[in-house]
């Protein structure tokens, strides 16, 4: 594969470690949250995680290293998040079925005066009610936060997924 | 799914932000100690990651969202932990198999007189010798922690599991 | 399963618990960067992780219980690294495939003289082109770090894995 060449393309880090350690740890914070509330189904919290003119895209790795980053999932503001997930919560038409993240490390990027750049690798695991859990989507969040009233808001998060999606999987938010 | 009203429902975290952090990296210490010892099988050494009359438990998140915690596991005080682990390693009826567990990130959620409460997700990783390597369990401790002589020692470890388990796979602690 | 008596077994951790810390921050910073890079494709990059004698070794957790630590991968110093990347980077003959790391959280086991010991568990991840994502290899990083200029750099790293391999797949550095 030849070296990316679009905007989520790897940028080494340029920010001082301790700095880095305390970002980390702040972006941990932020995340624990962000997932337990999408794991408790709690859709209609989802959209306050965001500022209210953030970017939420869900986009293939391969779309992206084309320097094409559509995807089936794109969400721009708060109000347009806050309409999909209550459209989501009612018409839910799944299977009953537990979602489980599990977060890898997160790589700080760097920090400046319009936000901190982040990426974080995650696994979203599925489970059927009796069933054995799968391996759902292995993607990375691509963040950019920004700093509201002394804590973490997203400004954009784009979920870059490695694994093929259906389209009628994508209406969940991750 | 509605929102669970038990007691392993969702709380906000109501800890400071750079506690949070220290608290983390704590238990992130404990648990890598802990997770050691369970991948290299060396049962006998588990129960003393708690403390004298610590309760453990594994539950599955069906029964723990129906707020009937009930298990297959439940071990009250170490000495119960002590016995099982003694007769599990006696009695070792599997085939080889090596285990590994993954850790998510800790999510903090308060702490109080009465201890530390977090969760920290994982996912168990089982792999049979000359075989492929398969999800065992996704599943998230849910824990209260004390300190004793200045080092954390969990008082209360319930292992709620997402993924179906059978029973006789069960005797093993997580 | 017998405790392991050789090289890589258990040994309890020795370090202070707020040196821990900013040790485990340091590392996850160093393992981001390592993964971001060899999860782009990036092999000819891989080498500057290591000094310039670094060890670099995979092997399977059965051969290393055994105290056999041979592997299928063995190199010796960073220009022994760096002719297998170009020999990797211009024979590619794998189908197109997606690669992604999920760190699980790093031991830190001992700071001395000679080094930092620390283990990091981890998920490496496989996409195939429009298929499912897989769980490619489950594994350990066994890792003794220098300090060179105030960064860190890997003067020996064993990937032990549990999971069974195949010999071409093996020339891939985890």
């Amino acid at each position: 594969m030849n070296p990316p060449v679009n905007a989520f393309a790897h940028h080494p880090g340029t920010v001082p470690a301790a700095r880095i350690a305390a970002l980390r740890e702040e972006i941990a914070t932020f995340n624990t949250e962000y997932c337990a509330v999408l794991d408790r189904g709690d859709l209609e919290t989802w959209p306050l995680f965001f500022t209210e003119d953030a970017l939420y895209r869900i986009s293939s790795r391969e779309n992206t290293d084309l320097n094409m980053p559509v995807g089936l999932v794109y969400c721009e503001g708060r109000a347009m998040m806050h309409d999909r997930a209550v459209a989501i919560s009612r018409t839910q038409m799944f299977a009953p079925r537990y979602m489980m993240h599990i977060l890898g490390t997160t790589r700080v990027e760097s920090e400046a005066a319009d936000g901190i750049v982040a990426q974080t690798p995650f696994l979203l695991i599925q489970t059927l009610v009796e069933g054995p859990s799968t391996l759902h989507l292995a993607a990375c969040y691509h963040d950019r936060f920004v700093r509201v009233d002394g804590r973490l808001l997203l400004a954009a998060r784009t979920v870059i997924h490695d694994t093929e999606i259906l389209a009628n999987d994508l209406v969940h938010p991750a």
